[in-house]
């Protein structure tokens, strides 16, 4: 939708790849209707994953012993915290809606996109407490979880080897995402990439590039337990 | 139990932590029952935890497009891994036990942590397809979640804000643990840092000791789905 700003968090190594040409399409279809889209590229930033006592400039408030959740958002406050976590939080603060676009690890995101999870969505920018779930900071944004998975639909269904997909994404959609205030959308799954055909693949590109034609007008899924988990 | 040997991987900055006497308090009582006790101190290591080309050494195998799963899989075959994957994967292969020491963060392990096992625990070493699940290669083998929260236990009830805590552990315990045939024992779970007061750290504390005592007459539990989700 025109005027609308969308920030995709992409975490895959290789342009060429499934994840590169799903954020491609993402890319071309959402300018296409006049968004402004802004890439995070995570791999090619080398965007730093661990949270230590570097990301805060200047003086801890306690000296002696370093909690990371107390002094960023000490930090996050008097405006110390590090240039690269500042410049995501500006991104998402711009954003209406946020795609993250990960190839599933370990029935989660790559280390790199929880680094950027862990540092970026600190407490003061994104929640506080009170100031959680469907009062998170962040709320009013839109958020899409687009992944690719090496495993078939079939292992990720409730009887099935690897259960519901949507227990794993759970402490991404809920646990994260709505604990922010995002409302989140249907994620989009590639599924079975350990075995699909380039015409699969092709399809599942061009029901991507569909979603995004009418992504604007979707309803949040709910987040809510144990509401998420009976459906 | 004498002779046994036990990993922690552990992920926290703050020696002075509760992650950090947790840790310690593992360290103490398994060497005193004469276990052979190794630390993984990932922050103090400066562990990396970002997934990319420079983990294999050589040429890839496909030098056009790089697919980490397929080239981290060709390198482990060729001990073409690099040296801080090899030395962890060392560690796993000699542990009888291995215990995970850190704070939630987003439902999920710290990024270190997660970089940690996206790294360490690939294809050909701790899985291959087939070769998971129950015959993941790393069968034989206990592990066990002893994890820090913020919230309280009230908010991971099944009707609490944030639901069972095992849901959020469902990606951990079945999709990581469990995939890689390890027997999963109970998580340690010390809940509600935020709001503790000395006496009640101190109590958890030594319910964790006393627990080590008898450890290895623990039975693991179960993480077959969807019978996890209906206990």
């Amino acid at each position: 939708m025109a005027g609308k700003k969308v920030l995709i968090v992409y975490a895959h190594q290789e342009p060429k790849s499934f994840n590169g040409s799903l954020k491609k399409v993402a890319v071309e279809e959402l300018s296409k209707q006049g968004c402004t889209v802004t890439v995070s590229d995570l791999y090619s930033m080398n965007f730093e994953p661990r949270a230590t006592r570097n990301d805060i400039t200047g003086a801890p408030s306690n000296p002696d012993v370093f909690s990371y959740g107390i002094e960023t958002h000490e930090a996050y406050k008097k405006k110390a915290l590090t240039s690269d976590i500042f410049e995501e939080q500006r991104k998402v603060q711009e954003a209406d809606l946020v795609i993250f676009q990960f190839p599933l690890y370990w029935f989660s995101v790559p280390a790199i996109l929880k680094g950027w999870m862990d540092r970026v969505l600190c407490r003061g920018f994104a929640f506080d407490i009170p100031g959680f779930y469907d009062s998170g900071f962040l709320k009013g944004k839109l958020a899409l979880l687009s992944l690719t998975t090496g495993g078939t639909a079939e292992m990720y269904t409730k009887d099935g080897v690897s259960g519901d997909f949507r227990y794993f994404l759970w402490p991404l959609q809920h646990g994260t995402l709505h604990f922010c205030g995002f409302k989140v959308l249907a994620p989009q799954i590639s599924f079975g990439l350990d075995v699909s055909s380039e015409e699969e693949r092709k399809v599942m590109l061009a029901s991507w590039a569909q979603r995004l034609k009418s992504i604007w007008k979707e309803e949040p899924i709910h987040c809510t337990p144990p509401w998420y988990f009976q459906e």
